[in-house]
């Protein structure tokens, strides 16, 4: 039998706190704000008319912001007894994971030695968050505060490791970032989550549920990322008609994946009704699957193929492959992120290597965009893996299985 | 005793597929990206500076989105067992309405024999959608998914025809749609209603009420609504000065409203107590009244008077009008909106023939106003006849009556 | 004993209507649209190409606005029986504050006798309703609706001349202001709560206190503020790097700010446990400590540093100090606002100060920041103390204590 060290009393606060005195050391050599001194060299002459502004994509980043904070940390609240962990240790983990992203992303686009803040970096760093939340999803309940912000240091430094080779060594095409966030995240979490396997929970868990109202807190995170997906997948596209493109994209592949999700929700079910499940996680498959293509020209039809294709997919792999992860393979996916990001992540990158093979934007080639999936998926599983080895650790104080999915073990209740 | 066939399983899905397809197909022959190719005939002067960018009205855009898909989602979530249905069902018809919305708006508008996707277009889209969603808060707790999905389909299909005849052809001002939206959704809610009138409840529901924690998901609604209504009514205004006076206007008379609606809901209440259902709607009537007239030149006092207005007869009409309504003329109106859309829209409608006769806008006859508000009024009525008699059909799935207002009929709880 | 009369049958609704009447009438003299025609002085060079659109504010205008409604009013749902008051007088109170502070405020900025209504003048209204409502969290459960209202009307008088001796009297820079609106707002309302000290309360009361949900619903509440703080803080800085460096520095500071609270949180709580108290206001304080130096050159490590010492002593003051305040000095602020609100405020002035010192803004005296810190305080505290024994006048409705924290007393539940 394991011991456990839930207490956190004196870890926890010693480690969150060196994290940030360190990221601040950094932060005091490296960051500064970017006041637009290093432009002017012609580049990016799309862009001309738009960037006259530092704040010109201030509005998108805003939408993010709300994808991040209220979207992730809502749509996991569906736990009946979970809730302040879900929005609490959400807002704590991408707090840390925004500073980090920061730095980390802009190591390789550093100008006189430093870090130019600016709100497109912004994004960027609020992107790099995105991982680390879709994993928690998979192994939420189940984890420690600590175990958590080890994670994140340890995700978003290998994403932004993989995020440079796929996109600025081999050039790939993820503006939407189905690949190296959605699947990314989702293999690497279910890749951790493989690692924390509980026997004791095989038979399922009394907190392991929802209760009516948990469902409706759930619901606000779901709308709020559906809303907002076009902002996402549009945030840091080109300026101009490729921007419009990813808009109208996404907001068409995630009205086609409403309909197949609750097409598909009820055909599965008994009596045909709706499950909340579903609702809350397929609906949303759409906005996942077309990121890759987002700013491609796949026209509105081809964005709602893959919409419904997404909203099928992911609902059907809640009803029934879910299961069979846990059973068989020892995966327990609290979330079903493998039917939200992990799939329609795949289906996304799929489709921008048939989108790269029709052409259907400039100077994408079909055999880059096939290596950047495989790397993303490889850089989470083995990603994963190390870092669910060091999450083992008992020091880290994973709780107990009888504690599991209950606030109360780490919070005041 | 009418035969009820609720088991959803085979077909809503295949309606709501069947649906998806058709619009697919529709959308691969006709739906194509705006690439701003089709403009430079200097028409638009005053737009110039605006539309450089495509993007320039994205954030209005996502204001709207959040209004359609947080706003009247949560609104009507202060049903103690009818929360999944207000926000789901609420999500699947405006997605499924949104697509339909922007075929059949711009069938007139046509490019090359396409439709052209531009931001401005989605917000039309957006505002289609919105007029089912009026008319689901009338019918909310009595209908079935499929029943609501074909009610979609032929409220925004009557909706683009009389939206059509007002503004293109009669050249009708309404920036903010009191009347094309709000009146008429509204009134073809309330003739849907009235053609599903259920004898059975004429003495109540037991669901048919709130719970403490129900009612403040409503107000979750009703805040996003309050507080994005001045980007619905300015959305679509030219921009500039025009623009800016929709917002002003609609920002004051919602202010004002709101102390109307408080001040009469302790006014009607015994003991002078607040009445929760009263402050979730009433308080918004003041941005439905003040749409016709939002974008003229109506100045701040003007906008407020119409707004205390609203307030007063909406909260008036909750108090005394709905129970007479119910129990006189057969009208079993759920969520009120007769009192937040109805009447605040011909208040809205008549609004606008005043100012318009004031000459508080260019180019804007009273007599086209009229004519805009009783053609509205007309094909609301008329559409919502016809639609609620093919509605009533049994295979429909309609629910018994004493599973109205209950989720665990259509969703597994 | 003192006598209660709280029913508002009349005294509200006729206090409500003869507040919004004399504001329509004051409205109708004195308030017109800003149609841009006073502007070409060459003043603002600087903003020269943002201005060309009057809406080019209106995104910031919409986030300042879901802090002010969706922000403030659910931050306050936490209580378990209070829900109603919180969100639904939240609005009451916004909804009239910012038509009386709009006409305040642009007294000394008349042209040719008229108030020119702009986005950026909304902005500043909203605002000025956000100094009550830190106040009302200081009386949250111990006041009737007609006691607040006539707080903001007396609170947002005194507020206005405050601001007007600081900002445009002595110059002092606060653009986020720590100073004049939060220092301001908390210790008014801790003012007027030392006038209103309940001994009846000293032990506390069963409805003061959290449920699970309402914990969930006030955490809406708090996302949301830590969300747009940076819209907060930057809204009305001069366009261009001012206003990026406000954005960056409230991003920055935040996030330190939320690592530190947790941090806190887990080292003063027994067994290291998170407090959701903590978690919902301390997170917040990095906002607040920034604003005065928000667009000064402090760089993103200067901002972090201000937010990991505004978490730590916002938790601490949560742990330690409001017993002490409500034991020995009889002030019993329900919401802590002096720990989110008042101490990081001061904070903020305090490094205001500093930063002027250390010429991190050009033209900002450090002795001028230290006026402005107090008269802010002084302001603060005599309004307070005169605004509270205004309310005190039995007439106006003051909830006996067994009624506190109950909304049964003033809405139908």
């Amino acid at each position: 039998m394991p011991t456990y060290s839930t207490n956190m009393r004196l870890k926890f606060p010693i480690l969150a706190l060196i994290l940030e005195i360190i990221t601040i050391v950094l932060y005091a050599l490296f960051v500064v704000y970017d006041t637009g001194d290093d432009k002017g060299h012609g580049d990016h002459h799309e862009k001309s008319n738009q960037t006259e502004s530092p704040m010109t994509l201030y509005p998108m980043f805003q939408d993010v912001h709300v994808m991040i904070f209220i979207g992730f940390g809502f749509l996991m609240t569906f736990l009946k007894r979970y809730g302040f962990t879900s929005v609490g240790v959400n807002l704590l983990l991408a707090a840390f994971g925004l500073q980090w992203g920061l730095l980390l992303q802009n190591v390789w686009h550093m100008h006189g030695g430093k870090i130019r803040v600016s709100i497109d970096r912004m994004i960027n760093a609020d992107f790099s968050t995105a991982t680390v939340l879709i994993s928690f999803g998979a192994v939420l309940g189940k984890t420690s505060p600590v175990q958590l912000l080890i994670m994140t240091l340890l995700e978003i430094t290998t994403f932004c490791i993989n995020e440079y080779l796929v996109v600025e060594i081999l050039g790939v095409s993820d503006v939407g970032a189905s690949m190296t966030i959605h699947a990314f995240g989702a293999y690497f979490g279910l890749s951790v989550a493989r690692v924390l396997y509980r026997p004791g929970l095989r038979n399922g868990h009394d907190n392991d549920g929802s209760v009516y109202h948990s469902d409706l807190f759930a619901m606000i995170g779901t709308v709020y990322l559906w809303m907002f997906w076009p902002s996402f997948n549009s945030a840091i596209a080109t300026p101009g008609d490729h921007q419009l493109r990813a808009v109208v994209n996404t907001y068409f592949s995630l009205a086609a994946c409403a309909l197949a999700a609750y097409a598909t929700s009820s055909l599965v079910e008994k009596k045909g009704k709706l499950d909340m499940v579903h609702i809350q996680n397929a609906t949303l498959a759409g906005g996942v699957a077309v990121g890759t293509c987002a700013d491609m020209d796949i026209q509105p039809f081809g964005a709602m193929l893959i919409g419904i294709t997404a909203g099928i997919i992911s609902t059907v792999g809640f009803k029934f492959l879910t299961p069979i992860l846990a059973s068989k393979l020892g995966i327990q996916d609290t979330c079903g992120v493998h039917n939200l990001h992990g799939m329609p992540g795949i289906l996304g990158g799929v489709a921008g290597i048939l989108a790269a093979a029709l052409k259907r934007k400039e100077g994408v080639s079909p055999t880059y965009q096939a290596a950047g999936l495989a790397s993303s998926l490889g850089f989470a599983l083995v990603g994963g893996l190390i870092t669910g080895l060091i999450m083992k650790i008992p020091f880290l104080g994973q709780p107990p299985d009888q504690n599991c999915f209950d606030d109360s073990i780490y919070w005041e209740v």
